[in-house]
């Protein structure tokens, strides 16, 4: 397989079809990004890249983050934080917090941002600088010195924060909060507003493709049970409420980000990243879904 | 791998579990089913059988008979019955009606009872005997005529059909019903009803192990593309409100029914069938779920 | 207080705000009847009687039956009705079946539709020929041979049917109904179905403002302290999920219906029935409220 | 009518009754409370004051303080706080958020938590001391300088306060929140840890029997029109999801707090208050409705 022609090719059909969405407006800083840039990163498991497009280009990866602070907290997963977060597909918008009243505090998984909360709360918890630990981390499996947070972003979206916070003030009404609200705030929104260009990404998710162990670190990441776990995850639960969708179109775990981007792995074969700024409606990336749509059906395979 | 002494191994450990449940008591004749009663069929794509405990016992299939109604119909799913029928994840129980309300009559997906009476209802539209041709179909599919309708069973849903008749007439109130209800509930009641041992289950699923080619038809049942979503379906609606943990703790696309069955498939490898009629609260067998999570540890790969 | 003077003042006032709304369009029988019709008649404790414009036209009384029914079987609530049915504000629209699937079966109060199922359930167990009972008591209370039942509007509503019959069965599923569900919605949709003018519907909530004696039938047919609660149920009750609003702006006990028609009483002075077609988005006559409250404000009394 | 003698009796056969309930435990110091204490007194239009067993006795009043905050701010109800509180019964717990997301971020009412809280955030808008004005407001209609804030509730609540600034944080993302989120709370939080006896505060409840007018502070406190208007609200939302019950036992309207406290008017005749600690399972006091409840029976009428 010619994974750089495949990708081409991709690319070229995607921008025939003239898609449109619109981009994310809530804050400034990404509702002023140029709508048209579109770009495609394949990294196999031997560490050769493919790109095309503005695949070099920093954006935001937002809500694509979130794998990564997982990823963090994983092994804790299968004891403690179980009783914290779900792993049930939500069924709701990603920011609902009448499911969380229903549930009781405990948010049905880890992406939506109830749950992500809990998982930065861990994060807190378990990090002196958490921050920089992620920073470090996201390096790490880059292989790069190349994630820095958008200092803007961060402040516009703490300044848009009320949603979120009425979302942490009322899981830690049901005692599933640990730490300082405004503490754990403040990292989530760094997280959030960090900027990677689509071949970063997709380094970053490699060890997701690759049982566990990342070529770039050097090192085994998740055990391979967890790894397939947090793949799972991001199968049944990655694309907010259209998850069902993206599984049944493209068949591949992935993570979507309002910034436009999406994350995704072949299990054994490669990891990518697709970024494009304009979204549906269910806020995923319009021309990013269709390429991972058109790629599966090209390779003529995918998850199943 | 010798899937013989696998399953082997996987029923002698799940036996030394000792894992309790509750057979479901909704009608007589499977509540007096003898409840520890534990089978495990496995099928390969050559056609090689591997057997263990009850696996020649026949039961009722219940809601795995769902995946077979879906398959006749999933031609039209890309065109006409998408507009009735959704493919996301529900977050809710299997026979819910308020999602239903919320979402104006488009059930959550073909799994969920509403979804799965829309199908049945496509089913009525498009055979004159509609039964005739399920019961054909399945026989085609396992290669023998051994599929047949416990009329005892069914009478019985029949007499306890109150929630299944509301949801029906509240489809029909959205105009999301073109048949008699009467008519399109003994349908289902009968598919429902059905009975097959394990091993019989499990080469009636073969297919989706093989890109959609049945070995036991001799023809391909759906394209490979259609076989891929009906996988990914399964994978994340299969298992009603534990879909998500299902992935997560096994990670292969099946269906479960509350006569205690699981059919899966291990795509490009193999399909399987287990059975014990105890069930977990959210209506799934205890003893298969766990068969199954420690099958696909031992063989050390899933989907993922 | 010249009753007379008031209501022609008060019938004046509305038709020069000219006010618009739109004409339930559910059914054909109703959807052509005219618009700009309109009438008040007002009923005092002495059986004096007040009428202007389109006060003895007969028109569709619909869910205002639901007070006569209610009464009919009232003296059982005290007792056992009370645990099939519940007392408190919906907070949501009048065919909705999801706040019974949360409250598991049990419907909210005895106005919207799920608690008028259960109520006319109720009567059908009671009555041979409940139909003739209904017909006869509302004769009774009206002093005349005058109520008729609409074949054309029953048959109609037959035909529309399938909201209504999900509910009914999604009350047998949760063991709250009794009858054939046939017959109870054959009985339902007739009393529903009965026509009446302002006078005559005004005639029979007189007992209502009477600490339960109707001058009419010359005896009482609730005691006072029942007459007192089927009051208070209006009040919180009678106006779907705009009994609030209801309460806030007019102050009096009331039943509106889909046909236009409001019946409300001001205890211990006088009954009044207003009717006009158009409703509000809320399905509640739009003349006949404004109506309702410029005349409490003109009274300068209300019941608080 | 001998009110000394009816309250009295009311009094002997409610402890009689044995009743129980279980003190509000969700802060200590109202915890601690001694839950066998129970007064009553009414206070006619003229003056003249009743009392029985506690009623001299300061508890905190809890939610019943959202009236007298409402009645503050009720002039600017009429136009621009319409638009920011609505006027219907919630049919949920008095601290879900789940409804107001369904709704937009408009409370049902001004009586559950999120309403009144818009409500303590329009008076912060209005006064630069709001709570010197509450205080100074209360003791001018309770005709004393009665009134104090404990400041141990006070602070206790503040330290308990996850789920309201969750629901502050939650109006605040629909824009429906002016002020900073920790100086409402604070108000807020003052006015519910107010202190009282009955009488003092059937005194303050006074003016809402009275069309509007205040024997104590011998003034209008609302228009006719608008004191109408609050004891609608109160008789529709007064009682969380048991305002229903309360309308069709009691028939009057009036407003309970978590203290134990319940106070009620009969409009043109007196207005009431009673008290007892130990709560039913939908937070209002056992005692204290079963008194107006026996109350109203005694008096045969009610408003109905």
């Amino acid at each position: 397989m010619d994974y750089q022609q495949l990708i081409e090719e991709v690319y070229r059909e995607v921008q025939a079809e003239n898609l449109k969405g619109k981009v994310a407006d809530y804050i400034p800083e990404i509702a002023t990004v140029d709508p048209n840039q579109f770009g495609i990163a394949l990294v196999d498991l031997k560490g050769n890249l493919y790109g095309v497009g503005d695949y070099l280009t920093p954006f935001s990866i937002q809500s694509i983050s979130k794998v990564h602070t997982l990823t963090m907290v994983f092994h804790r997963f299968n004891s403690k934080l179980w009783s914290r977060v779900n792993v049930e597909p939500s069924g709701n918008p990603f920011n609902s917090i009448a499911q969380l009243e229903y549930e009781n505090g405990i948010p049905r998984n880890p992406f939506i941002n109830a749950g992500a909360l809990v998982i930065t709360d861990a994060l807190c918890s378990k990090f002196e600088n958490p921050l920089e630990q992620i920073s470090a981390f996201i390096n790490e499996i880059a292989g790069c010195d190349c994630v820095r947070i958008n200092q803007a972003v961060m402040n516009s979206e703490k300044n848009n924060a009320a949603r979120n916070t009425a979302l942490a003030y009322f899981l830690k009404s049901y005692n599933n909060f640990e730490n300082s609200i405004e503490e754990v705030l403040d990292v989530y929104f760094s997280h959030c507003a960090m900027e990677m260009s689509c071949v970063e990404l997709a380094k970053t998710f490699s060890f997701l493709a690759n049982d566990g162990y990342s070529i770039y670190a050097n090192r085994e990441i998740l055990s391979e049970s967890h790894a397939r776990r947090v793949n799972a995850l991001m199968l049944t639960c990655g694309f907010y409420d259209e998850a069902g969708e993206f599984a049944y179109k493209v068949g591949l775990p992935g993570k979507s980000g309002v910034g436009g981007g999406v994350a995704a792995v072949m299990p054994h074969k490669f990891s990518i990243a697709v970024w494009s700024p304009e979204l549906n409606e269910k806020g995923n990336s319009v021309k990013s879904i269709r390429a991972l749509e058109l790629l599966t059906d090209k390779l003529a395979f995918s998850l199943f």
